[in-house]
């Protein structure tokens, strides 16, 4: 920001308060959108006074719950301070905080799972319900009441524009120099009015750097000075590597083929360690002057824009360690020609991750020997995290790959099950599996013929042959042999852990 | 066609042989990419003449399998022929055959089934292996040798540019007015070269009205003079017209609260009778000058575009009744500027289904208590046709409706489950599920409320109590309460079907 202050708009100056007067901003019953995606972005203060506020009331005996929809997930000081609280009425579209899991999971809060590419049309649309506040954090304010946004885009345009009124927090620990990094579009609308989003190459400027705000609409400016709460990546383990080389294979034989150029195509990688992972083995192969049309950068692709591997990233949000955002923010200058940090709706636009080609890298819980991903639900009614934008990458992916280590909690859960206990991508948007065993790809082949080969090369040796049996007397004996299945033993391997701990059968 | 006949290209008319001769180019293994759609468009002559080569062949012992490709479902001269003589090894990807039915699930035909708008891209990028030749049926050739399509589009243009050889069927049945109707987009290309499709309203015109084609491709021109074998509807009985009012109630409703235009959006409806009822019911209605962007025009939409209820209608092939066809026939000419004819990669699109915002109706098999729906299998393993374009549209439209009678086989199976026995269309794709029994707006509600809602409005009476049974102790037994499911019994129903003939419990 020129001329030293992080709000340069005088009208919004004399709007500062401390954080608890803002929360008194906030009722029983309002709707709030807040800022937030993947631990970046959120606001810091105003949440943690509100959530002391509700704990106090609800103490009191007053029910006092908001309904909070952010970009994706956020922070301790967030979501786990306003769980904590039982402050939470209805959350969306995306959390992974463990209070809040806990509190989903034994029933006192709902929570819908969204595709992140859809939020901001459903807001706009109307089918969400009305928005009452918007509670954004940004890194500056411009002298003519524009706003600088931080480490995450996510859904804060929408919010601005929707809400009756907004709070902003300006976080002063942010780097000024984000200050030209982000990229907000303005050009969607509502059908019928709806045109061509003008992006074509992964690096492109289709927007502006700021976020519009009327002023008026402003009831109250935070200032704050608080990190991010990104926590930090476990170095590569032994399975992710194997998975990482497997990748790595698949994309070198894809090139040799001619089925992939020499540059690949935009690369999206999913959230966790098994991605971070994938990013670092990158680094290490033949492949340079790639591209990431993807939702988060994480530590790798951080280090993989400096070595060069990687020319340009394309994203919503940070979700960086310690040590990286250190490092980044020290840095930032370095990185602003080759980060372009859109909003959600615009990273995960199904127009452009089918235009651009992406090969989608996402996650998985549990895959079904007919390729049927479970992303979200652990034996098919506990929610882990949500689906976030995997929903948006895979359907409109050149290739979509779902990786996992082929077991769980120490060999007691299979990845590779015979029919997924809850579904979030089908079998007709599922291309390439891997596990640390090997990579199955399922491209031109039918249900049948996937399943021996996802048993074959993903599933761990010990429950092998367990799905072969499966697989086998579901050949014999089932309604019909397009996908066969045993009705009464399909979800017996879940409901053994759940009586168990373990799917492993008792001998 | 000026000047009289239907092959204006001189080399081209000098390849006209009989069907037998095209059909002896066609060898064991080979892969056919074949035109037809819904019953239109097919090729009439090669595929029967093919056929009896087959069972000759195979009679004699020979291992005769070809694989097949189309647009979507074709007729008995088609599909049926072929699978009688047990001639197809793999086909995609769809089908709607009765004979094919029975020879994919019995395990003798393998079958994938994609989404209908991934096919062309598929074949284009290699990933389901090498094209042999296009078999396509056109109403012309013209003097530069391009071609004419007739009465579907599908995939025809993928096929005559990836094959290594053309056979043509010039069918004189079909109307020569067809010729202007059609409107082939030649912009689409493989990342990293592709570019927005420039497409903003349901009748814009952005391609060329014939296919084009080496001539020195074309291996084979065959005359026929045969029609379409489309198959007529069902008059709406009281179950799809009860359906049809509860969408039309819907319409009013969101146009009344200001999240429909008056003129709704484009409207896409599946194939079959209460898709069509509906459309019954919107010439009914108070709607008028409404547009379709859609897969196919059935008999009801042809009534609209008559009457002026719909001005205009894209699609990429017919699906008309006898009756409707003769009357077409006769009048194409006044037709010719109300509807477009486009490839299914086009008409199906989802840069474009999202960019217009088109109401998604479709067909369900079955949905679940949480909103997931089954669009393709019965019990869990026997296909009855295929996903089609269901998830093109439903995953990107502004609101996606899975209509379906509450009961089927005379009340013995519930089409409300407790957990679907295949997952074609995830709880987070499906908005509105709709019954004779009434309709339940899922958008904005958290699992729990989802399956409250559609217990209470969608499912018979006769099975509603089970499945509050069902739902109030997965409540209290389920692993986790976003999405509560007792393991042991989710797909019980199913299996007492299979075993009992019925989902009724026997008391």
């Amino acid at each position: 920001m020129p001329g030293g202050g992080r709000i340069q708009h005088a009208a919004l100056a004399r709007k500062v308060v401390p954080a608890d007067v803002a929360a008194a901003m906030i009722g029983p019953g309002a709707t709030v959108g807040m800022s937030g995606f993947t631990g970046a972005g959120y606001p810091k203060e105003v949440p943690l006074a509100l959530a002391r506020r509700i704990a106090e009331a609800n103490a009191s005996g007053a029910h006092f719950k908001i309904n909070v929809w952010t970009g994706a997930s956020t922070a301790p000081e967030l979501d786990g301070a306003l769980a904590s609280a039982d402050g939470i009425e209805l959350r969306l579209p995306y959390q992974s905080d463990p209070v809040s899991r806990e509190k989903i999971n034994s029933g006192q809060m709902e929570y819908i799972d969204v595709h992140l590419s859809h939020v901001a049309q459903m807001a706009w649309m109307g089918f969400l319900g009305h928005l009452d506040v918007a509670l954004v954090e940004v890194s500056g304010i411009t002298a003519d009441g524009d706003l600088v946004p931080s480490s995450s885009v996510g859904n804060n345009k929408t919010w601005i524009d929707q809400a009756d009124s907004v709070i902003l927090e300006v976080n002063s620990w942010q780097s000024s120099d984000l200050d030209g990094m982000h990229d907000i579009y303005y050009g969607t609308a509502l059908p019928p009015n709806r045109r061509p989003i003008p992006l074509v190459r992964p690096g492109d400027r289709i927007g502006e750097p700021h976020l519009r705000c009327p002023p008026d609409k402003v009831v109250a400016v935070v200032e704050t000075d608080s990190p991010d709460r990104n926590t930090g990546f476990s170095p590569p383990d032994e399975s992710s590597r194997r998975i990482a080389g497997h990748l790595i294979e698949f994309f070198e034989h894809e090139v040799a083929r001619g089925r992939l150029p020499h540059g690949l195509l935009p690369i999206q990688s999913g959230v966790g360690n098994v991605a971070n992972a994938a990013l670092a083995e990158l680094a290490q192969s033949r492949f340079e002057n790639l591209a990431a049309y993807t939702e988060v950068i994480q530590d790798g692709m951080l280090s993989l824009l400096k070595t060069g591997a990687f020319s340009v990233a394309s994203a919503t949000a940070f979700s960086l360690s310690s040590d990286a955002v250190s490092e980044f923010n020290d840095n930032v200058r370095d990185y602003r020609d080759k980060i372009v940090l859109r909003p959600q709706e615009i990273s995960n636009h199904p127009e452009l991750v089918r235009r651009l080609g992406v090969l989608a890298m996402n996650g998985a819980i549990e895959v079904d020997i007919y390729g049927n991903v479970n992303s979200t639900h652990l034996m098919g009614s506990r929610i882990q995290n949500g689906i976030g934008g995997s929903g948006d990458f895979a359907r409109n992916a050149y290739i979509s790959f779902f990786v996992t280590p082929s077991t769980a909690k120490g060999g007691a859960i299979s990845s590779i099950v015979p029919m997924v206990s809850h579904v979030d991508h089908t079998e007709h948007d599922v291309h390439v599996i891997v596990t640390e065993q090997g990579l199955a790809d399922l491209r031109g082949l039918a249900p049948r013929r996937r399943a021996r080969l996802l048993i074959d090369k993903c599933a761990h040796p010990d429950y092998r042959p367990l799905l072969e049996d499966y697989f086998e007397r579901a050949l014999s004996g089932a309604f019909g042999r397009q996908t066969p299945h045993l009705l009464d033993e399909a979800l017996s391997w879940h409901a053994r852990y759940v009586q168990t701990g373990s799917m492993v059968p008792r001998r």
